[in-house]
């Protein structure tokens, strides 16, 4: 019979978990590795909440096993490393995002498109080389090679660098990878949520010219005035996309209900790409005509590497760009995955676990 | 009132055309310009039956003008050069495909996209910057910017050549644009009709491992034996399909009937591109998730620029490659246009102008 997660491991470990998919989290006990000669273990300070986290707790894509400890967006400090590590040192600040182990020798691993390696482990909801289940970063700390923590520079605050770890590599990658972010281009970020409003940031620090997507003229302000995006669309007007286009260069797509692609294709010029990184489950109708007759591209695009990641913080903490948060305490969680529902949250829920989480135990 | 097709030129010109979408075509006399200082005046030998003309004739997309003379894929000799031709002179061999003209100044023309330059002049059925119409290959002569031509080399057989003009441009500019036709990427090609046996034969020569995917095994010989395919897939074979899985770097679909791309894109590799070149009326459902989790890209190409051309008509006549071809006499032509709906070609037609369209002048 398989251990009970408290003991399967030898080192006490405590966090909230989800048992069902009811969407409510309470306290759990389990457990975690010795740290590894290679490993890093270091004590959780914030943990961000992800849109994904709300799907694998609801079981939305029907691959939860429960119980589940969530959280992928996490920063912290280490408080102990094993004799081979040089990425860090006890003290360090580190962070961690949804990529908790891999294979190490694909084509993928070697070219740091480890977020495409078929033997990927989750940092939640993923099994671990030696069969037992990860747990995320909703808990008091974590064990991991040091191949997938990333320093976080000091200049940067904790809290609202925790959604960069998900939110921030999830638009930083294509936007680098499919040369988006560059003096000269035009690009259109679709959806101003965790991912989108963070991507308006990243992508103005690179230097394109940003666009802001959305259904709700509502945002506008937000968009050019606090965010720095140098125009709006609302997408439901059909003057105002018509006159845009065949205009930007690249498109992050961060929407996650669904909704028609064709009219993002047509704002695109000839080239252009259209990067998909917020997946409905219903899958759109890919229109053929307007892609041949522009060379376009429809690209899903999901995470990055380990060296984007530390490549992708170093420039956020350089440019100053964090996200915007709502810092809660750990027993506040329940409640704040039903507001995340609703999309009642500017931007980023992150859980204060450093402060709040002890004061849980049973 | 309009001028007459035979009157608004000075020169009288004859062909054969299409009046309506019956399918029906005939003999028809019509007129072209004078040479101008840059344009080159050539005598049509060849011209090849490209399944877009059938679209045309029978107004699939809404699009056609009548009478309308067809062909694009257009074989001569020069008869006759403006005062400021520099790339041909009288008695070369020249190719012409399905461009007849564009801006020149705008950023596609500029980095030889002009196939999507947005003023593009399609060699029949478009309206030329006179605000005459175009009209295409079968035909006696033509008369085209030297910009537009592409010198055909001695050693390739200028009926078999036709169909290079667009099935090979069309094939050859994703092959070369994206960087898939090259030794050690592995291409699959969907569809072995016009186009999908040029590009087996043009991946092969680019040093690529190709494999035909075809929905009829009786193709297996005739792909892997007479075209010089790797390996050969049956698409409805879902254990074959299954092993392929993730084994691709690009896919080059030529398939213009209806049918679902989700098993294509599985057959790609991580950062694998599906690139469509026959666009099916009814846009395909696009699956989201395969797509993120591999960062894979459906693309969609059409056609190839000029300078690409006659890389492309260079490369083939090095190689020895052109298409496998029935040439045909021009009364021949509606049999042969009921004959290709019905997919009964192996693989092109070639209407023999210079030897049979004169011989039908009523």
């Amino acid at each position: 019979m398989a251990k009970l997660p408290e003991e399967e491991h030898p080192v006490k470990a405590f966090g909230w978990a989800t048992r069902d998919q009811s969407g409510h989290l309470s306290p759990f006990n389990f457990s975690r590795r010795e740290t590894g000669e290679e490993d890093v273990k270091f004590k959780v300070l914030y943990c961000g909440i992800c849109h994904t986290d709300l799907h694998f707790i609801k079981n939305d894509f029907g691959l939860s096993i429960y119980p589940m400890v969530p959280g992928h967006e996490i920063v912290g400090e280490v408080t102990e490393v094993g004799s081979k590590v040089t990425k860090v040192k006890v003290g360090d600040r580190v962070g961690m995002g949804g990529i908790y182990g891999a294979c190490g020798s694909c084509e993928n691993c070697d070219n740091d498109y480890v977020a495409y390696c078929p033997k990927l482990i989750e940092t939640y909801n993923g099994i671990d080389h030696d069969g037992t289940r990860t747990y995320g970063g909703y808990s008091d700390f974590m064990v991991a090679n040091e191949n997938f923590i990333v320093r976080v520079p000091d200049n940067i605050p904790l809290d609202a660098a925790a959604p960069l770890l998900c939110a921030g590599i999830t638009v930083w990658s294509p936007l680098k990878y499919f040369g988006l972010g560059e003096p000269g281009k035009h690009i259109g970020i679709v959806g101003l949520g965790g991912l989108g409003h963070v991507a308006v940031r990243l992508a103005k620090a690179l230097g394109s010219k940003v666009t802001v997507i959305s259904t709700s003229p509502s945002k506008k302000n937000e968009a050019l005035g606090h965010l720095g995006a140098d125009s709006f669309l609302v997408s439901r007007d059909q003057d105002e996309m018509r006159a845009a286009m065949g205009t930007m260069d690249g498109i992050i797509d961060t929407v996650s209900a669904a909704h028609p692609i064709s009219p993002l294709i047509d704002l695109l010029k000839t080239n252009g790409k259209l990067v998909i990184v917020g997946a409905p489950e219903k899958p759109p109708e890919l229109p053929l005509f307007p892609l041949l007759l522009g060379r376009k591209a429809v690209i899903g695009s999901c995470g990055g590497g380990i060296k984007e990641m530390q490549e992708m913080i170093d420039f956020a903490a350089k440019h100053n760009i964090t996200a915007d948060i709502e810092v809660i305490p750990m027993d506040y969680v329940s409640t704040a995955l039903e507001r995340l529902e609703k999309g009642d949250v500017r931007y980023r829920f992150v859980i204060d676990i450093g402060n709040t989480l002890a004061a849980t135990k049973p």
